[in-house]
């Protein structure tokens, strides 16, 4: 017999001290993608958290960091999969961190910790749901298989042709987001969709090795100069990127998009007053045309820059080489292969055939239809956690990997999450807020129960 | 009575392993001025070398790192002036130095270190010629002066302050310049001049903290952006600085500057090859237009850059940052505080006002005439160390602050040194051929006695 939503939650409230201890165990392990950090502790380490739940786990080679995939079967026929990741971003700037980004603390209400909203709260969210059917209930109501990968924060390289290579062990009916949450008024949001991303590192290369500016300056060529002009060619003043054939496969949004960006919060002086901004581009004060740009504008975002000297003080050097990392967010139906492809040509056009371009990973953008129905259910389950229904919100600004489960799987995904705009992702003081934590876990009992039974 | 030249030189000689020692000991101590490091314990160094030597010595403030002078009476009411710097560069990439920058080892004939040319050989040069004179005459045969000061490598911030308050300390008939050597056909050089410099950091901030470029990427200013969009209005493709008024107080070479330059060997080939060079700016292969540019052309120099994530792999965050370092080297009768307020006018024109300018230092470009005296006393006292007199080039592409010496003390700079093109400055594995340090003390022997009875 089910267990009733009370007995349910009332098992999460009797398990949140286990819950927070094994998060911070969770936490307490690097794995830093992008350095390269961790990676395999933390692969064994979310696999023995499945393990113990009863859930047949593998650790899958790719090309790059292993997929942890498990699977364990329910009373109904219906298959959920959790898309989870268990890599983080770099913790840097160390300095700015109020304690050490992987030593987990609790202040006021917070768990504070690189990670543990990005995305390994997620994550953690999910076990604790599980563990109340098994608790109340012995088994699962409908089939669940986790996939986390290990390539989140650096573009999910391998995730695509994993999922290719791997379709029939990944069947299943729906598909539950690693990420989501409620907006600054608490109000649950249903991002349907989220840009692409390529993201990709220049660089120049002028000389052997650096030389003395006096000797040089009039007659060396300059790597930092050379990649100045050629990522001055990639985007103009009024923020429109130059590259030929960039905006070419663009899809507007459409008009039931204008209609939900319409009904939209005003974040603008949130976000103005939060990161500190004088303004935001192009005059924008927020409004449609504000929320639209945000989300349905394709971007060349400078991530990095470094060449020469960069310490204190000055030193005369005259730079061998100059890097530059950009991210390109793309909306649909933009592909990464063909920004590419449009790239290298640009620069060879504009006289930079000798600045290269390494790949660092990328994937086209995906939209889950806002009428599907297990979109819907994720939706309305969220009323009776949070008073309200989700607010869907047509498109996500950020990035995943959701174009393989949507496109190549032909899964619905939908989000349901337990962040909040303030919760520091991809910078110092990364945290969550414990009572996000646990709606999030009830919340995702109830998308269990109506998805088994839907 | 005066000692013969073979007396002098066989004192030197005598002395070798107590000048390696002393020198050794003097570039263990590190005095990187542009991070702060080490500064008061050379100047105490320095300044108790040159009492051991008799020399009333005192260790004078300025508005930055103090400067060591010292003076000793001799016989001839001529007064000499050694320039020299206690300061050396910042010793990164640490990475690529065969033996560490502060422990100096001899190697092949060679001593490397940080700073063991540039310049602490070099002051090691003068005090080896006093002691063979102090040794064998037990007084100088004209008074010496020198001025050590700790902010060369940082553009002697402070040196034209020190110097126009300090005329009458400082009076002299000559200088003899902190730098010099010989070419790579070991042919001795004098640099009848050097450019000026003007050295600033701009700097673009465009937000209170950095942020997610999911985020941001549409909606955000990006620091990045706007540093890469106003350097590159300052020079275009072709080398052209694109700052108004910039050029206007440019002197072209002159007809003996031409024909001088002509006599130059051509280097390009060796420079070419040691720097791992595809080819030089705007085609350019040598010949008498290539030596001119090198000199006599202003520069705007990227000498570094920084912004956001530079790590490995990929980091998507939108920087609140940006940083660029920029040298630019000037030409008679170019003066940095113009250069400083036409790229202030410069970026408020082109729409750039939220970059600041940090000036870094600087001073204008300095001439000996060629004609001059005490120029040619140095160039022919060459020969007897050299088998040949040096060979004048009108100007050196580097900079120093011989300006204030030569506009405000009214004295003639000339150069005599130790070093070689293969010595690295500026760059790992710096140092000097010991063969080449004989010699500079033994030209430097030479020096004062012609100029004690000019």
């Amino acid at each position: 017999m089910n267990a009733s939503m009370e007995m349910l939650d009332g098992a999460v409230k009797q398990n949140e001290e286990k819950i927070l201890e094994e998060l911070a165990v969770l936490c307490r392990q690097p794995s830093i993608s992008a350095q390269a950090v961790g990676i395999e502790e933390t692969a064994q380490l979310t696999a023995s958290m499945l393990r113990k739940r009863g859930f047949d786990t593998q650790i899958l080679p790719t090309n790059g960091f292993p997929v942890v995939y498990a699977e364990r079967k329910g009373i109904s026929d219906r298959t959920l999969l959790f898309y989870n990741h268990y890599d983080v971003q770099p913790p840097e700037p160390l300095d700015l961190w109020t304690t050490p980004p992987f030593e987990p603390e609790i202040r006021e209400g917070k768990m504070f910790a690189r990670g543990v909203s990005d995305d390994k709260g997620h994550f953690m969210a999910r076990l604790a749901a599980i563990d109340s059917f098994l608790a109340l209930e012995k088994e699962l109501p409908c089939t669940i298989k986790f996939l986390l990968e290990g390539e989140e924060e650096i573009g999910s390289v391998n995730l695509g042709a994993f999922i290719r290579e791997n379709k029939e062990l990944l069947a299943a009916d729906g598909c539950i987001w690693e990420s989501g949450g409620v907006d600054e008024n608490d109000i649950p949001e249903q991002q349907a969709g989220m840009r692409g991303i390529c993201y990709v590192e220049l660089v120049a290369r002028t000389a052997g090795q650096d030389a003395h500016s006096g000797l040089g300056g009039s007659i060396f060529p300059n790597a930092a100069w050379r990649l100045v002009w050629a990522l001055n060619t990639l985007k103009d003043q009024n923020e429109r990127i130059q590259i030929a054939g960039f905006y070419d496969k663009v899809v507007p949004a459409s008009d039931r998009d204008m209609e939900l960006l319409a009904d939209l919060p005003d974040n603008a002086p949130a976000l103005k007053e939060g990161y500190g901004l004088d303004g935001f581009l192009l005059g924008l004060e927020g409004g449609v045309e504000f929320q639209r740009r945000a989300i349905f504008e394709p971007t060349c975002t400078i991530c990095g820059l470094t060449a020469g000297y960069q310490g204190p003080g000055s030193k005369t050097v005259l730079p061998a080489e100059a890097r530059a990392k950009i991210d390109f967010r793309l909306v649909p139906d933009m592909r990464p292969e063909d920004v590419l492809e449009q790239l290298r040509t640009h620069l060879d056009a504009h006289g930079f055939a000798d600045i290269k371009i390494h790949f660092l990973g990328g994937n086209p953008a995906g939209r889950t239809p806002i009428d599907n129905p297990f979109l819907e259910l994720v939706v309305q389950t969220a009323e009776e956690v949070y008073g309200v229904p989700q607010r869907i919100v047509p498109m996500s600004g950020g990035s995943g990997p959701n174009y393989h489960f949507l496109e190549v799987l032909h899964i619905p995904v939908a989000m349901a999450g337990i962040g909040y705009p303030g919760e520091n992702i991809h910078a110092p003081d990364e945290h969550i807020r414990l009572e996000d934590l646990y709606k999030g876990i009830q919340h995702t009992i109830r998308i269990i129960r109506a998805f088994a039974e839907q």
